[in-house]
């Protein structure tokens, strides 16, 4: 359903918790998340406004009917997301009525409300698999240019494909975790041997990521048409990245130590149905595409990004401000292309976009490509400058999306480099 | 401990199975596996010459004290092997013990054995993350000479890093599992555009894979030294590769639809304890390794491997026989140089070598080393040739170490292609 063809009522809900619409989590967000308040379970929950609904509760007070109550009690979300659209988008629908119906069961036991901002917020999912892309063309023309040849800055197949890889998904941590600045070889510029050593230069890449709700078995690809009803929501992502180990460690099978000492995710899965009103076309794709990737354009989203370094003791500064409908590839052909020769993606699974970059400088979504490869440090309020990341640096993402005064967002997704 | 320090007594266990000592099951092995017999039920179980002595049938008759009883009731190892060996060892000895000991509880029960021969295997483990290794030089120089610079095959990382990248760890299936041939994107040779099509070019990679028990925290790397401690054990691993679809998707991020349609493990998981006899040097590292990959050679193991290509309605052939101990990287380094960056290991995790070439060509460990990329053809008894795997070909891989009469073996991994 497009937004445009909302009713008046539709666009106009109003929660009697009195959320502004200009709210991260308004009431035509409510993203699902795990968290932990006075007790140390882990609870599930949706974010609305400055507290969290929750649903572990609402399940054990009998509240939710049509959903076997072991769902709640896993402390992660995996379990309600693989029950499908069928089961999750009516059940978002019927906390929406909860939170705008002043009769509504949830306004008469005030205690299912938690506040948000000191909830501890755990991983939302367990992640069994997790995929990266490289699916910004200016991301992969900018890395191309620096690195191998300016005037053929793409690979060949990279109009062909969404270029992937497998990425490590016991590193994947929330929002607010510390980053260990991680050791590793390097090479250092005219050696002849490798030296071991911390990262000098520890990068963000900013990315969002989506994840899987209904599965595909092993054998059986999802077709392009389908794809969208395997995906849950998204999430923010910061793929962390070691440049220099990077380098001398990625050919020829790709990135690994360079990658998977950490990946920061936002706590708060935004559905694919709150992302609805926000749904454009993405850029021509020349040449066309085989047909297992065709699919009409407007699988693209218009999400506003932005990145923040913010030292320790010290003013912050945004560094970017890119766009998710930059995105080449789109998740739907993403999926398509994963599955295509029959592998399985499980409720849980993560895949993530690849760098964000947008054509403009000021939209790049990597410190390598801002400071490009060092020689432009961008100078912060404190008049320190910066090629990648300090130690002590607060990398902080942001992420929302706005369209007739509605407004549906991430959160934030933020690590400390330690 | 070394078999040379072994008493004669432990030499000449025998247990009252009477099973012979060149048996791949014998009872200096005891693999731990999980499996159904009568009943749909996945036990856990350890294999003893045709039979399986079921675990979780001897916690529930109150038999295992030391270990909580909801260790056996999850359908996967685990929860066990996350215990670490400091309870996993003992163990392993207690079930030696039973098997040997005519007045045991186990030979008082006849019923805790099931026939192994008509159980259905299941994955031993829940795999988390899997790794695949790049770790036989011969391999890393076959494939260097054919697709790059025959002068220079070796890239001038890979005597310094194990490389290695992540792969796809929903798609591992276990032994016996049909594999579906891949559909994909190929590039034809002197074509402008790619096309879609069933991979022409389908391969198996004679590998093992060791399974992580212990876990360590994020940002807390293993030592060398430690390594050994966390690994549980081995399985023999198929990684089947679509060379075609590799060939054109691979640059610059790696592997990724050429390999994550399926990945086939032997089901039983052999402990590192019952290899201690076969321990044996590795080769000479040149040039030296930095010091954090640094230990005794002895890290490498005598398993001898051989894979057999059986098609359906004819005679089978051996087509290559190759040997553990031909890794360049061990298993020690492999692990310690996974964690010094911090990343986190998880009971259940499966690193696996990289396909196991030696320096003849009747040792090489795949197809695309033995026909050399098509340019020399098996035979087969029937007369008709292999380049690469065809439909109906069943991919048999066999281990096994042999040391004075004893054996340790890890019965098979194989999977027909459909």
């Amino acid at each position: 359903l497009e937004f445009e063809n909302l009713t008046f009522a539709e666009k106009t809900m109003q929660s009697w918790l009195n959320i502004p619409s200009d709210h991260d989590f308004s009431i035509y967000n409510l993203p699902f998340g795990v968290f932990s308040s006075s007790s140390a379970n882990r609870n599930i929950g949706v974010a609305i406004g400055d507290q969290i609904l929750d649903l572990t509760a609402c399940s054990d007070l009998g509240l939710i009917n049509d959903i076997d109550s072991n769902v709640f009690q896993t402390g992660r979300l995996n379990e309600f997301i693989a029950l499908g659209k069928s089961v999750t988008v009516p059940f978002r629908e019927q906390i929406q009525q909860w939170l705008c119906d002043t009769e509504s069961p949830v306004k008469k036991n005030p205690g299912l409300l938690v506040d948000r901002l000191t909830a501890q917020m755990h991983l939302p999912v367990d992640i069994g698999d997790y995929t990266d892309f490289y699916s910004s063309i200016e991301h992969a023309t900018n890395v191309g240019k620096m690195f191998r040849d300016p005037e053929n800055a793409l690979l060949p197949n990279w109009r062909h494909i969404p270029v992937g890889y497998h990425g490590r998904a016991s590193s994947i941590i929330v929002s607010g975790t510390d980053v260990k600045r991680p050791n590793g070889q390097v090479m250092p510029k005219d050696a002849t041997q490798p030296v071991f050593q911390a990262s000098g230069r520890l990068d963000f890449e900013l990315e969002m990521a989506f994840i899987i709700g209904k599965e595909n078995q092993l054998g059986s690809p999802v077709s392009i048409d389908n794809a969208e009803d395997h995906i849950f929501g998204l999430v923010l992502f910061n793929d962390w990245s070691a440049r220099d180990i990077q380098k001398w460690e990625y050919v020829p099978l790709g990135p690994f130590l360079g990658k998977n000492f950490a990946s920061t995710i936002s706590p708060w899965i935004v559905t694919l149905e709150a992302l609805e009103p926000f749904r454009t076309e993405g850029p021509v794709q020349e040449p066309e595409v085989l047909s297992y990737l065709q699919a009409d354009r407007k699988k693209n989203y218009d999400i506003n990004l932005e990145v923040i370094i913010h030292p320790e003791n010290s003013e912050e500064k945004v560094v970017s401000r890119s766009n998710y409908k930059y995105m080449y590839w789109n998740m739907a052909q993403q999926l398509a292309h994963h599955t295509v020769n029959g592998c399985n993606l499980k409720a849980g699974d993560m895949l993530a976009s690849g760098t964000i970059s947008g054509k403009d400088e000021s939209s790049y979504g990597s410190m390598l490509e801002i400071a490009w490869a060092g020689s432009k440090p961008v100078e912060m309020p404190d008049g320190s400058k910066r090629v990648f990341i300090n130690d002590g640096d607060n990398v902080i993402m942001k992420g929302f999306a706005v369209k007739d005064g509605v407004r549906v967002g991430f959160g934030t997704c933020e690590g400390k480099v330690v």
